[in-house]
């Protein structure tokens, strides 16, 4: 017997049949002999509606409120649930984020939990056999009894926090994918899925664009060493063995791998734009009056790379932003140009992010001069590189970012046979 | 400066554009200087979706489930009203029935409302000249910390129930009519607007179908004696004068009636059907013996008349059921004929009552037998009656129904000039 906690998005339970067929999977586990903890999403296109009436309400909206309103979506699911369940012959009850509770901080709409109290959930286990049904994505501010959210995605936070909450032994995030794969699948046809990723591995093809899991949820994972076991919310419920390893990608720590890829996956991200400052001051400070103007915009940067100056008196930096949020940037770097002091700004609107991924990068050198001569090869210009530890990315014009991505893939061996 | 509760029902927050007009109405009345808590509805059509998903679910579902995926409609109403108010300028919070906490019974969908502390919403008019929204027809069961709601129409009871909590001067129910009438204005176009009703009248005019208010918070303001100003809410909010008394129907106690009408309105029902059990023994427990089994199958008996035994030895008795029921109703009974003991069952599904209400009757002698006379004289054959301290009711055939309301009407002297 084990204790699991099952985590369904948005299409899983997106009307009264498909919850009914979580319900199945639920008692699938049940039968089992499992203890089970289920965590909910809204039905998908409720949040989004709730959080139009919101924008259409005010632009300008209280985050308290739209965090009532909006957390209304998940408490629907999870009463219609637990009724579903019922219906099948398991015991059942809804949770709600304050009646747990799940406290967080107070940072309305993109809040962080704080601390669960899972005792009267463990403790309903033993005495009732009763699944809770937890409303994902919520809680409570404890100073003032008021209904946070965690932000969008925030049900798979929810699902892995209460999954260290109550001491499970895995926490199983059913969604449309059957697991996370190699890359996109649309784009690379021999991508392969993996069965097993390491939590930092995922955690940087999360981030860079692979979107089955919110980063959170995994950054969570692995403080608390909790397995989360990615899988596909539309098998037929009834067909799958619950003693038997279904189809699906385990998210774990690196020691439980059983074989260490060099290389991961690689991800990609097209709506980049690219602007470089060009001859600014190489002096402490210089950074800053870039980057403070941008964040103050609520403009998100992502890659930054600065080289090292070469004659010790100026230097060019380049960074990225949203595609979205280009023009924008650039008004607010020409805005403060006098701070800053540059000579001339550089941009380009149509550029990709491919990124290489693996945590065995670390022992092995060279993994990277492979791909800069894989793509010179292929004709494909780098405009820029930036590297960590387990992961590097090259900035490249986005017409190209299929060939590279393909290129890449069956270069470090990804490829499906 | 006074204390006014406001409460909208589900039209008068159907959509986006509708709240922001609440919002108006709501904001006249704080710059008039009032300290006011508005209670709301789910928006119009929501309430009945969610019960449908219930439904959908299980047609035998949890009530304690089914009352946190209900409560979620006035949970929403009540956050987008804050942020409609806040963009007018107003303060304004949301409550949900758990945050004040309103205490409720654990008759989880049908609760009574057993306690709200109402000290901190009052707190925070002195201190921060804040309105509180509050979502309507729900609660929490104080043993277990679940979401109740009141029953459908709950709304009407929040409002009230939250003016005596507070020590409100007044209870405003907006609604999509602009008072209560003497009658049914589609029957009788001379029906008049009622400046003021006694509680007790308008306890009758609810519960014999004026659906202007739920009958418990017109129960509840009697006890409380809370004044309760029924009102348009499609007026245009900037157009009223918030220091006039505008167009709408006072429920008062009825020390506060400046005049008093015998009579003050005609309430009326078509959907009945009549049940007559001739030469039942007269003896105890011969009525159990009928209306037992018909709580047990849940059929809701208005009308019973049971006249004296001419012969000490039998009796007739006729009751009413709605029409839907009426088939139930006399299969039910005639299983039950060994141990009723009846020689023949009458019936007849095409019946109406029409009713006389006014508190001023309990004065007066030979109100009714006027009207008997009136209906005689027209030709109307009135098959039973039943009457009260401040009411009579009258069986007729339903195709004379509004031939015998306007009678009644003009013979009270009810009309309009």
């Amino acid at each position: 017997m084990g204790r699991l906690v099952m985590k369904f998005g948005g299409t899983s339970v997106a009307n009264i049949e498909r919850i009914r067929n979580v319900a199945r999977h639920v008692k699938r586990e049940v039968d089992a002999g499992h203890e089970v903890a289920v965590v909910v999403s809204a039905m998908s296109g409720k949040t989004n509606e709730l959080v139009a009436w919101c924008r259409d309400a005010s632009p300008m909206h209280d985050a308290r409120e739209y965090d009532a309103v909006v957390a209304s979506g998940e408490q629907v699911t999870s009463g219609l649930l637990a009724i579903a369940l019922q219906a099948l012959g398991v015991q059942a009850r809804s949770w709600q984020g304050w009646q747990i509770p799940i406290k967080t901080s107070d940072a309305h709409a993109s809040a962080r939990i704080l601390d669960i109290d899972g005792g009267e959930i463990v403790k309903r286990f033993a005495d009732r056999k009763e699944v809770a049904v937890i409303a994902g994505f919520q809680g409570i501010n404890p100073q003032t009894g008021r209904i946070t959210t965690l932000g969008r995605g925030g049900s798979d936070t929810s699902a892995v926090a209460i999954a260290a909450a109550i001491k499970a032994d895995r926490c199983d995030i059913y969604t449309d994918v059957d697991g996370v794969y190699t890359t996109d699948p649309r784009i690379v046809p021999k991508a392969r899925r993996l069965d097993k990723i390491a939590f930092e591995d995922m955690l940087e093809l999360a981030s860079l664009g692979a979107k089955v899991l919110q980063v959170r949820s995994v950054e969570l994972g692995m403080v608390h060493n909790m397995p989360i076991f990615v899988r596909s919310s539309f098998d037929e419920p009834d067909a799958i063995d619950p003693h038997a390893t279904p189809p699906g990608t385990l998210i774990c720590s690196e020691e439980e791998m059983m074989e260490s890829h060099v290389v991961t996956g690689i991800a990609f991200s097209k709506d980049e734009a690219q602007i470089s400052v060009r001859q600014i001051e190489d002096k402490p400070g210089v950074a800053a009056a870039i980057f403070v103007p941008l964040a103050s915009a609520n403009i998100n940067v992502d890659m930054i790379v600065q080289n090292v100056s070469e004659d010790g008196k100026t230097t060019d930096l380049t960074f990225t932003v949203p595609a979205a949020d280009f023009d924008r940037a650039k008004e607010t770097i020409a805005a403060a140009r006098d701070k800053i002091g540059y000579a001339r700004l550089d941009s380009a609107g149509d550029v990709a992010k491919v990124s290489v991924i693996g945590s065995g990068m670390r022992s092995h050198a060279g993994i990277a001069a492979k791909a800069f001569a894989a793509l010179a090869e292929r004709g494909i210009n780098i405009r820029a590189i930036t590297t960590s530890e387990i992961k590097f990315s090259v900035l490249i014009d986005t017409a190209y970012t299929e060939l590279a991505v393909r290129t890449l893939h069956s270069l470090y061996g990804l490829d499906k046979a």
